[in-house]
């Protein structure tokens, strides 16, 4: 067995050498090169565009404005499944080029150009004259009455209002004795920054559009650049070579439509569009803004008689992922903390920042920030133990939600909790650090999270899978779902491997997919890849399994069920006898005379369920009062994401979703000047990205607790470790201090306010 | 139907804007350039190489000589399919670089550099020292005693004889009355130019070799680079983009291997090899010369009691293709005119000359010439009218092959020639051009072929398919059988519009083979692809169809039986109604919550027939006796291939080939240095390559009888309109001259000597 080995990555040594082919080193270097005009307000209208000047430089060879748009195909941009039901659909806000202003870089014109330079310098000679609105970044003011309106069709500005209702909460509230405590929690605007912006690059052949794109969801994006362009869905070819991050951001159609409508200008020739790190924080996406209001009413035991929650999500200026995102946070809460009396209510709401998408936890590392942080404030005010509150209220064993019908199979949040309790020594600690004086104190603070696999039923859930068998008994295996960084092109070698009983080193996985070749998968988010590609691998293996031993009864005469395939090997199962190779299998029925055949399965694999992950975060700071800082000391995550594919892959997510999440705890947030809306710090070096120079050594520990319904135990990873970081990092200064800090990050400047109002300084 | 329609092709607007990739747009720029140093001595052994001057030059990364290899890997280049018995695999006889030189030209050494120049010039600071031995350039010459020897296994250079024995020829002859004939026949050795010359890159990527080359056989060279370097096939991986032509040369492994071995000695960085133009005639493949010697024992009214053929073939330096088709030269004469008592003896014979291959009929040209030249002097000894001989003593109608079971199943000759003589006003003109004198003659001459249609029962037939189906309908097809330039993507885009049922524009044939993801296929050779193909197109086909109308049912819960696909909509047949189209299935198909399928299909066809093609070339001559100058005036090739799936492509096919016959029996052939074997006209000005410039009106007709053991009804075409040209000429500047020119092609230089010889001069 494989599965369970961390066994090397398939891709180790063609990244280190610097071999792998990303998308940039695949585009010909003849190609032309696309600049966006972005709008320099954050709010209004295009009037005019004066492109005279730009046209006359050497070397430009089309000016294309929002103007020039002959038909106005609207599209939707959020990398979800297609929903053939138009009211599942993804809101339809985005034209490839707009003259409707909704946030500071909105794209307006662009230029083609024979190189970088020209297309440079034809962008800044354009010439635009605005019709300027005020602008709103904050979805309670966007709200409100008579706020600048972003979207006819969303009267103040509301993309859409849920409600998640349990019980009775007016009557609940009635009940004696209750305790209630109030707060409210805000989490910032943060950008990916994966290290690789996001490029594409288009051209025509065979009279169809070819886009090459760093993308997370090649199937998708076909679809999309397909509805951008209104032309068939088939007539779009989507190839996604390695890509260097996504993080969520390239789940998202970001420039392929854009890039494709500017190939189709230029007579169908090679276009090439390479995003800057500054187009990236301004014009890609970010990680929706989000406040929460928060009222728990408390028996004196501790136990939650009702709870009323608000969510005000951030959109920015187009729908992109919308909703989705404000509504799983609201509704984990619920699930998180079981409550018979439950009123919840999440707004997702349109301002001028830069346009909210998908981010790795999609939602719940801002929900946990505040509920986890709210759940250590009643713990304060009720004097209890942040763990034995936890333990005593959290989802109980063999919990169900009706909705997902995720169940909690295992004790999977005691066992998390005390693996990173003994790690980080939290009894003996959180004595120690009571009752602090001086200016360093220390705290240690915890969070828990639980996590979706994948979205159905929310969404649909299939993937398909193709196996080649070559003449030494090596196997291809293709997959719509891809590889972005995180090892799954790893990941599915080892599953196909065990499943086929073939050496690991004979499988091969194409690692990139190509529209018109790869069997359709959406790709890669909600942290479905390994869960979800797993049933197609095991489905597809099996039945190429089935096939070659069909084969090797043809050649042997022995029955199929006294027959397996071992190491490679094609061994009679009575007396353990190898009867050939696979190898000499594969030939003899490439190049039978009497029965040739090359041997190969396909298949798609529905998957109509889900699977609960879940995890904890403990974390040990040094806060400075004076300073008004927060040293990291210690820090472990602790996962149950069901059986471990491959630990070292597993721990390297780990670490890399807890770096995400210290620093959208301690240090990123994208600034807006309040009255242009423009991204005052969208570069690395004033945006404050934490790395690994920032962190001390991160802890990463697993409960391995197999998950029922997945085809190898396996549940998601990908997101949760960015989830519960934030969290336990404020609940570790609220212990250190006493202070509660409710914005994240815990920026010196927040910090200063909090300190001066608690008499701290 | 689109099947018989003379639809655009596929490819025609990215070809003829110049936006179609072939191998040397797709390879990165920054490429290391590989060079050959080929030998200045046509037979002999290298004693020494010094590289120590080629080492110096700026930009060189590696020199790399025939002593450097670790391990002698013996590997065949024929273009064949594996066959698993060792008896009937290709002559594993070559290594990637040489220290036992067979011709001018064979591969002793190797530079690998930065660029161009620095590759050039260290080739030309490499300093060899050899032991030469003496040259022979004839196979006659070649199997005497004494004779230069070039392989070891093989004694006086006999590669192989075979025979083909019916009756007692011995016997036979002594049958009272007939009349002895005899004729010596000799046709040139000729290169295939194709427009772009071989070219292949190789780097390494996930431990694997990736090759990307201008070849006809992606699947079979993924085998031979493996054989080459000793590694396991499954480690090759095998890209064919676009080609420039192949017409049978780039039917052999050419330098994928050395260009992968040269990959392996620069730790897998990208190495690409650019063949010169001097370089494909002396180092590729060219078409074996043969010589024939022929003697018909004949009754008074022409029948043939007894027939005698010798056949002489250079095969050059290395196996390649070998006696494959000097053996089919061979036995195509008792198939051609059946005669009960006939003894048969074909010889291929090493040679000092370039290595011949596979080219454009496969021994038919040459040995068409031969036969069909002696049938006209036959006729003429005889005083029977060559088109009545013809009529009386060809392959009857429901002739039967026992070998190959092919049939005569239509009176396709007589159809043939009927058309042809149409045409070219025969009749009128033969009795016009009987009994000329003067210095300016005209004459008419005719010759009619067979051609088989791929390679069974003597090899695997097999061909495999996969379609893919997208949301809007249209359908990806791939095949391992190649676009090479004949148009074959085209007509697998119209079978497969017309069994599916859906309009010719959402049929996008994957022209690419990528031997990792390609349905196994052996390539374009042997006239096969349309026939081939055809049956897995049709089965891939009728599986995707089935598996389409089975979701109509779930659908629409009409019986599948009373459901069909038309023009791309799913069609109730019983009353014709429209109950969606295709786009709307497959749309459904991938995204319905309910049962989502990605619908495709693939299988493998094993092919256990083959199809006799058939026609005929009448041509019109004028020729001036004091200059021996042989003009063209006018020429028409009428060809039985079944049923055509495009006829603008079939002429086009038909036109090419012509244009090589005429070439073959006017003006092409590549002369050698009889001391050191050195080819002496090795680029396109000195050799006299026949283009349109040369040609007069090149009539193309075609007679339509459907094969029945075709999936199309189609058989044969690539190769066979290059087969018969040259033999109608020469019996044309016999009718025009009373002069029998038994050497082709018909230079002034052999017409003088024969015109001196028969007193005409």
């Amino acid at each position: 067995m494989i599965v369970g080995k961390s066994v090397k990555r398939v891709d180790a040594v063609d990244k280190i050498t610097g071999r792998a082919k990303y998308t940039d080193d695949l585009c010909d270097k003849g190609a032309l090169i696309a600049k966006i005009y972005h709008s320099t307000i954050g709010n209004g209208l295009v009037k005019s565009i004066d492109t005279s000047e730009a046209e006359k430089i050497k070397g430009v060879v089309k000016v294309v404005t929002c103007f020039d748009l002959k038909e106005k195909h609207y599209f939707p941009t959020a990398g979800h499944p297609w929903s053939t039901d138009p009211h599942h659909q993804d809101v339809a806000d985005r034209l490839v080029l707009t003259d409707r202003i909704r946030f500071y870089g909105d794209d307006i014109a662009a230029v083609i150009a024979e190189d970088e330079v020209a297309a440079s310098q034809a962008i800044r000679a354009i010439k635009v004259e605005y019709e300027e609105y005020p602008v709103v970044l904050d979805p309670i003011e966007a709200m409100k009455d008579g706020a600048p309106q972003l979207h006819e069709k969303y009267p103040n500005n509301i993309l859409a209002h849920t409600t998640n209702i349990k019980g009775n909460y007016a009557e609940a509230i009635k009940e004696e004795g209750l305790k209630t405590i109030e707060g409210w929690y805000e989490t910032p605007t943060v950008q990916h920054c994966h290290i690789e912006n996001f490029i594409c690059y288009c051209y025509e052949e065979a009279g169809r559009l070819h886009v090459v794109s760093s993308t997370q969801i090649p199937h998708i994006v076909r679809r999309i650049v397909g509805q951008a362009l209104g032309i068939d869905w088939g007539k779009v070819r989507l190839v996604k070579p390695y890509i260097g991050g996504g993080f969520g951001n390239k789940q998202d159609a970001l420039y392929e439509p854009l890039c494709a409508y500017l190939c189709t200008q230029v007579g169908g020739r090679l276009v090439k569009l390479d995003i800057s790190r500054e187009e990236t924080f301004a014009c890609n996406r970010v990680r929706h803004a989000m406040k929460f209001h928060i009222i728990s009413h408390l028996r004196p035991d501790g136990s939650i008689a009702a709870r009323k929650v608000e969510v005000f999500s951030n959109q920015g200026g187009y729908a992109s992922h919308g909703h989705g995102i404000a509504a799983k946070a609201m509704n984990s809460i619920p699930q998180l903390y079981p409550c018979d009396n439950v009123e919840c209510d999440a707004y997702t709401v349109f301002t001028n920042r830069t346009v909210a998408g998908a981010m790795r936890g999609y939602g719940m590392p801002q929900v946990t920030f505040a509920i986890e942080g709210h759940t250590d404030d009643i713990c304060k005010e009720m004097g209890i133990s942040p763990l034995q509150f936890r333990r005593k209220y959290l989802m109980p064993l063999g919990y169900v939600d009706g909705f997902s019908k995720n169940e909690l199979y295992h004790d999977s949040f005691n066992q998390c909790m005390d693996k990173a309790m003994k790690y980080i020594d939290y009894d003996r600690k959180i004595k120690e650090y009571a009752n602090q004086t001086g200016d360093i104190r220390r705290g240690i603070g915890m969070s828990v999270f639980w996590y979706n696999t994948a979205v159905w039923p929310i969404s649909l859930e299939s993937s398909s899978c193709r196996m080649v068998l070559n003449q030494d008994g090596s196997v291809q295996v293709q997959l719509g779902e891809t590889e972005i960084g995180q090892g799954a092109d790893t990941a599915y070698a080892q599953m196909t491997a065990d499943v086929l009983g073939i050496p690991f080193e004979m499988v091969h996985t194409v690692s990139t997919q190509d529209t018109d070749l790869t069997p359709f998968g959406t790709g890669a988010y909600a942290s479905r890849q390994t869960y979800t590609a797993g049933f197609a691998i095991k489905q597809t293996a099996l039945q190429m399994k089935e096939r070659i031993l069909k084969y090797a009864y043809e050649l042997t005469r022995m029955p199929i069920f006294n027959l397996d395939i071992i190491d490679g090997n094609i061994v009679r199962t009575t007396d353990g006898r190898v009867l050939m190779t696979l190898g000499e299998l594969a030939t003899e029925a490439l190049y039978s005379l009497q029965h040739s055949e090359h041997i190969t399965s396909e298949g798609t694999y529905q998957i109509k369920s889900n699977a609960y992950s879940f995890g904890c975060c403990f974390a040990e700071v040094e806060v400075d009062i004076p300073l008004c800082k927060v040293q990291l000391v210690d820090i472990i995550n602790v996962h149950d994401c069901g059986t471990l594919i491959n630990p070292a892959l597993a721990e390297a997510q780990v670490h890399g979703g807890m770096s995400m999440g210290i620093g959208f705890g301690l240090t990123e947030t994208l600034l807006y000047d309040e009255k242009t809306a423009k991204p005052l710090n969208d570069n690395l070096l004033d945006y404050k990205l934490s790395t690994f120079m920032d962190h001390p050594h991160l802890e990463a520990q697993f409960v391995e607790n197999p998950e029922p319904t997945s085809a190898f135990g396996t549940k998601a990873l990908g997101e949760p470790p960015a989830c519960p970081v934030a969290s336990a990092i404020r609940n570790a200064v609220l212990q250190a201090t006493g202070v509660s800090i409710n914005i994240a990050p815990l920026r010196p400047h927040v910090l200063f306010e909090r300190f001066k109002e608690e008499g701290l300084i």
